[in-house]
């Protein structure tokens, strides 16, 4: 039975070596297999060129879907809606309690145009509006992410985003119930047309446009390493929310939580692909020994045992710590996109919290919440961009334009100040068109 | 004489061929040549491979400075506040000036962490923080910019960044005062340390780290064509502020302004460099001759007529429009860096603004005083991008994370949703970590 085992590493933050093998294990090298991009530049170039010819080429050759015609791939408003209405009951219930949680938190997020007045009369603020047109990538493939739909529209929605393109790779089926649920959710989430196309070329299409798509403002939505790479190479003509890589989780515990909560935690996270990143970090040796015969215990019953099994073993760490102080430090360290305190007294350890995509904290709140209901989008910074990479929120879908309005007055009292730096500058223009002000009032 | 006047295009609305001269003279096309990909790509990989001493190559080859070690390009924290000690009396007034009204501007942008509790007891909310380590470029080469130097340095310092690292392509010459007042500006401007390094060798050093220089966790600033790229290419490992292109401004006037202002306010954006852009658009037909009048009239005595000359003749233009409305269509389709509004009700053209980064409302609003002390950071999105690119902020320094905390009751309210959806999605092991809290309530 030892074989069946899994084999996954108990690190100590004592060991000498112990920063190495965490950075080993970690692997936050950002190397892109010049294939990759070689293959990705040249479904860019070729979409930019040819448009939904190129489009439908690459959907038959990599998904293996074959239209006739890129506009037989859309699924428009009108479906989207009727997908939601003819939800079975339950479904219907979920899906409407996790997009109204989701509204509501992020209705909290929602910045608004602001400025204020000096006593000379100008005013200086911030314009902010929502952007114009958006696309958002689902993931999918094998499965449909109704739930990343919810995340990824409903934040552009809030913000006011009138034209919401989402693609997925999957195609459409009215027969099946995660195919109908992506369909309802987008209905919910306010999205314009849904086109069932993934992969570099749906980045392309809707960064560039084709006949068909309308060339959106910014994308934003996870995907593989062929749609990370193409929205880095589109960044600047279009925008991006971020550059996302397989899915992690950090849990520390003190020991008090039910083995097996752990256990399933872990397993969540891992489920997700092979390349899927779950840490336990706890002060209790013994406990990690127990959640190690939790795991052993409950992945025989396990639907997706062999990914689960596969991540774990690629990219699982326990990890044993001194306290519960360095275990927030070691987080800290690692940046993770999810991190569960499952603590006695989670606020105080959420105060040294620095970089985390997301934090749940007490020993009810499952990371998996937050995947589906619990408010927070769960589209998350990854491999360590927390660092500087935030939650995707209503911000991402609003633009910020300075507003200056300087009265006459007001322009007075800055024309020496700018033509003085201006001319430090051996910009002269700019301080003389600073001075030409002061004419009418001298 | 006539072989003297500049030669830039007038363009009607009313053109058939509008449109298409428009997008032409505005060139959008981010095309990068290989060449500069290729070099940008090696400068990279030997800054990642070999530190210090291939920073040091690339400034001796690119800058003509040869220095025995990176450390001697180092300008210390103490010798900035030297610098800023020692400044003569109108260049201290002036920046400081400069200084306290971005700081006070940039103030109000700062967001604070945020939560709300449910009727359950569980909290939801966000936690904002500053980032940690950030890197900022400022340009320079031929002039210092100590403009530029507040203008990124303050948001960061606002936002509570305790590490800042600048970079300058300038070598420091305390007897030279543009380079003390660029010293004298990281001292206000709360910069930790300064090198005096430039280029796509700077973005690597201040993305991978070096022996001297600290990796970085976001790299903010303009730069040219070569940082430009280096920024692009280094994104996703760390993060960067925009892809920034030439300057430009758009400046719509109703006829009512001295035309000799309007062409100083083009001069000051064409005197930038030889691709900067400068439109006027105007309902008054007259007042475009007139204000071409005051170009040719006041150009021969621009100190940098070169630049200016060549700059609107590549890229300037002056439009004439039917009406105001269209002029404001017009420019939401430019989508400018800089936006005048030099009207007689500046605030009803404002409503209809959708994409500029910044807008400088009536008559006396020179887009100098932007530039140097109105208040807005004047780094602030190019080339049309202002559609999904915001003006640089208090925000592009702070990371945030969501932050859940379900009390058994609320993570009771969740559990069915989350299930539900989690089984839609072939992921049972999310659906059993959330059922998994069940147990202790049950």
């Amino acid at each position: 039975m030892k074989n069946n085992l899994l084999d996954i590493p108990v690190l100590s933050s004592a060991d000498s070596h112990f920063t190495r093998q965490l950075e080993g294990r970690l692997d936050r090298r950002m190397l892109v297999d010049s294939k990759v991009t070689n293959a990705v530049a040249e479904i860019l170039a070729a979409v930019r060129s040819r448009g939904d010819a190129a489009v439908l080429e690459y959907t038959k050759k990599f998904d293996h879907r074959d239209a006739g015609s890129l506009k037989d791939l859309v699924i428009s408003r009108d479906q989207l809606q009727m997908a939601l209405d003819r939800l079975p009951e339950s479904d219907s219930v979920a899906l409407r309690h996790a997009a109204e949680r989701i509204r509501a938190y992020h209705e909290k997020q929602k910045q608004s145009s602001w400025h204020y007045q000096e006593a000379d009369g100008s005013v200086y603020g911030q314009k902010i509006l929502p952007l114009e047109k958006v696309g958002i990538y689902v993931p999918g493939g094998k499965a449909s992410y109704p739930s990343s739909m919810l995340m990824l529209g409903i934040p552009a929605q809030v913000a006011g985003v009138q034209n919401i393109t989402a693609t997925v790779p999957t195609a459409f089926d009215p027969d099946n119930a995660g195919s109908n649920l992506v369909c309802a959710a987008a209905a919910l989430a306010g999205v314009s047309q849904m086109i069932t196309i993934g992969g570099a070329q749906a980045i392309a299409a809707m960064a560039y446009g084709t006949e068909t798509i309308q060339r959106v403002d910014k994308i934003t939505g996870p995907g593989n390493i062929y749609v990370t790479v193409a929205k880095r190479m589109v960044f600047g003509e279009v925008g991006i929310d971020m550059v996302a890589g397989p899915s992690e989780l950090t849990v520390i515990c003190d020991g008090g939580t039910n083995p097996d909560w752990i256990a399933m935690d872990l397993f969540s996270q891992a489920e997700h692909d092979e390349q899927a990143q779950s840490i336990l970090i706890s002060p209790d040796r013994k406990y990690l020994e127990l959640v190690l015969a939790s795991i052993n215990k409950l992945l025989p019953a396990m639907e997706r045992q062999e990914i689960i099994r596969a991540s774990m073993e690629n990219r699982g760490m326990l990890i044993h710590v001194a306290s519960l102080d360095e275990a927030v430090q070691i987080s800290n360290s690692i940046a993770p996109e999810h991190l569960e305190l499952s603590v006695a007294d989670p606020e105080s350890l959420l105060a040294k919290v620095e970089n985390a995509g997301a934090v749940f904290l007490g020993r009810f709140t499952a990371e998996a919440l937050g995947d589906y209901c619990a408010g927070p989008s769960h589209v998350l910074p990854t491999s360590g961009t927390a660092r500087f990479f935030s939650a995707l929120g209503v911000y991402d879908f609003q633009k910020r334009s300075s507003i200056i309005s300087c009265s006459p007055v007001g322009a007075h009292r800055l024309v020496r100040t700018a033509a003085t730096l201006a001319r430090r500058e051996s910009l002269t223009a700019h301080a003389k068109s600073a001075e030409y002000r002061l004419q009418d009032l001298d």
